[in-house]
């Protein structure tokens, strides 16, 4: 087999989400909600599936979710998108992100990364033969400087990935850390793969900025949402990217041969979804901040330190005080193990330089099963 | 953006859709049936949306499809299949193509291809840095030669991709055929991806021989097949892999970042689908033969003149007798803008010597619409 492949490992999200069924521990490590997700939602989708239609819809997705996602950008960002030359329909983000990299990237072109970042973003840079350039954002705040920039950004940078929310940290990108991005985009003439499916889970009053609506970045940015963490069905895999019409054609014809098209009923789901009134979309994120601060409340009581999280399905914790030997893999089995509760080691987001006293845990669940998680973890440490 | 996407064409099959919709032609050009699917197979999807499940399976498939996979393979071929190892799910067939060939090409390796041939296999084998050697098949009766073999394969093949039954010609590959394909595989340790899609397509009492089947190739193919085609649903894009632990690894890793995983309704639905009883199956193939039979007569009546088609949705029409220019491309717009009908120019399936006399049919159609076109044919020719 291809090396690339052969000797990547299996993504930690499958491997501790297998663990925790092996040894029937809560599992707080991959990113997705216990609840059944919005009926209305489903009720579109099973509609769509028994009356509809369910043969190839065009490639480039079904002309009513592209005018979803077109509407919703214009409604909750002032964006104004053409639904028929400047949208894509992908089979989930992770589809969406292959599609804008291998689309965009030529091989010897640099390319720009914060860590700690998805795992899967490393491997699609390599595949297209691009040479990864990475900053590593700084604890507890995950704050870069205009020096690492100046670093990482060259003649030869084509793009660059922001994570924002910032999966597994839960960082909200500023306006001014977005208008300094920004400004090296412009001075390098850089793109920019915006991966920002967390969108509507940002806490504390806070709005997400879509960095392609900082001035100037209109036509540099693609743009990937998905329905998984905005109607809490992860399963659906249904993403989608927005772009000039320019960039998206490449990345239109990657995606032509990484899947071709996506389930029309599950499309039909979603662009119903789209369109919920805006209660829906404080509803989720209101309930998501509450379960963060429960479970954020239970771990302290537990004895971990907690980092701050304004976004995303995530919290970090500090395991420097539990006396753990240094590898925060082995922490995460040993929990899985003996405390019966699953947690992410977070230099699995790492590719340079890992840091390996924070575990990444999943907040977006059941109240009663975030506390008998703390309540074993209670007992164990 | 890269120029191997950048230069990539849309592929035909969206071209010509778009074409039809806005001509308002039949659309016998891409292969799609236009009745609604087994209602009892939508009904489990629709089931399994609504009261099951609807956040990330396992990135390998559902248990519950795997084993069916594998029970299929049981009951048609024989063929023993370790579900939880070798048999891995994707989103269609395409991603199943494209994750069998980033998993198993290095760059540099040569792969065989035998032309006619989809037209997504060229742009993944180069993607992966792959040589492509090609067999051109020679009409009518798509037959390739000992000699044609000894040209192609050499110590750096390192796979073959073998479409069986073929798309866009219908040839259904003999025994002999798949015996001598498997002497050069052994004799250069080389791999297969086997797209049999078309699997259940098979007419005149013929039945499919999968390449996997031939002794001595148990370890060295990668056997994809599809819901689409096999339930009439080409929508949900479900396909599935199978192989050997050790060759189907490297593909589920690219898997991972291309999808990762796929929606588990729709997995259910198929699961379902697959252990249905063989009467479905040979009811299938029936009836798509009679389709064969009324779409042939009819063009024939239309005054063209068409070739043998053992399998597969398509058949295809010699137009040299029609007055055309040499160009079957032209002569595919002018039939759908002037004759109101809808097929694809064969030369799209050709990497390096392409026939320009040929045009494809698709005949899973309602008989009602099939008669229409051949009205139209006739009204025009
Ligand atoms: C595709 S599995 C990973 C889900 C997720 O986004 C996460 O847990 O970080
Ligand atoms: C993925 S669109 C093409 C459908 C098909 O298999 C064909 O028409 O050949």
């Amino acid at each position: 087999g291809n090396p690339l492949f052969r000797d990547m490992p299996t993504t930690v999200f499958e491997v501790m989400s297998q663990l925790a069924l092996k040894h029937r521990a809560i599992n707080l490590g991959q990113g997705f909600p216990d609840d059944r997700g919005p009926a209305d939602v489903l009720r579109a989708a099973a509609d769509a599936l028994l009356d509809g239609y369910n043969q190839y819809p065009s490639m480039m997705g079904t002309p009513e979710l592209r005018q979803a996602v077109a509407a919703h950008a214009r409604r909750f960002y002032g964006l104004e998108v053409d639904w028929a030359r400047e949208v894509l329909v992908t089979s989930g983000a992770t589809e969406a992100l292959g599609a804008c990299l291998l689309g965009l990237i030529e091989p010897g072109d640099e390319v720009v990364l914060f860590e700690p970042m998805y795992d899967s973003y490393l491997p699609i840079v390599r595949l297209a033969g691009g040479i990864p350039r990475i900053v590593t954002l700084k604890a507890p705040d995950w704050s870069f400087t205009r020096e690492d920039l100046e670093r990482v950004f060259g003649p030869k940078t084509k793009a660059l990935v922001l994570n924002n929310p910032l999966n597994p940290v839960g960082k909200v990108y500023s306006r001014a850390e977005l208008e300094l991005i920004g400004e090296f985009m412009r001075r390098f003439d850089a793109y920019a793969v915006c991966d920002e499916v967390y969108e509507h889970l940002v806490f504390d009053g806070a709005r997400h900025i879509p960095l392609i609506t900082i001035p100037g970045l209109r036509d540099r940015c693609l743009r990937v949402g998905s329905a998984g963490k905005t109607f809490s069905l992860t399963g659906w895999k249904i993403g989608y990217v927005t772009g000039v019409p320019e960039l998206l054609q490449p990345v239109a014809k990657a995606h032509q041969f990484m899947t071709f098209t996506t389930a029309p009923n599950l499309q039909a789901g979603v662009a119903y979804g789209l369109a919920k009134e805006e209660a829906y979309f404080t509803g989720l994120a209101a309930s998501m901040q509450a379960k963060r601060d429960r479970l954020a409340a239970g771990l302290r009581e537990a004895g971990l330190s907690v980092l701050h999280s304004g976004g995303t399905y995530f919290l970090i914790a500090d395991i420097s005080s539990t006396g753990f030997d240094g590898d925060d893999v082995a922490f995460c089995l040993k929990l899985t193990e003996e405390a019966g509760v699953t947690a992410i080691p977070v230099s699995a987001f790492f590719a340079e330089s890992p840091v390996r006293n924070f575990i990444r845990f999943c907040f977006c669940k059941q109240d009663a099963l975030l506390d008998e998680a703390v309540a074993r973890l209670k007992r164990y440490f």
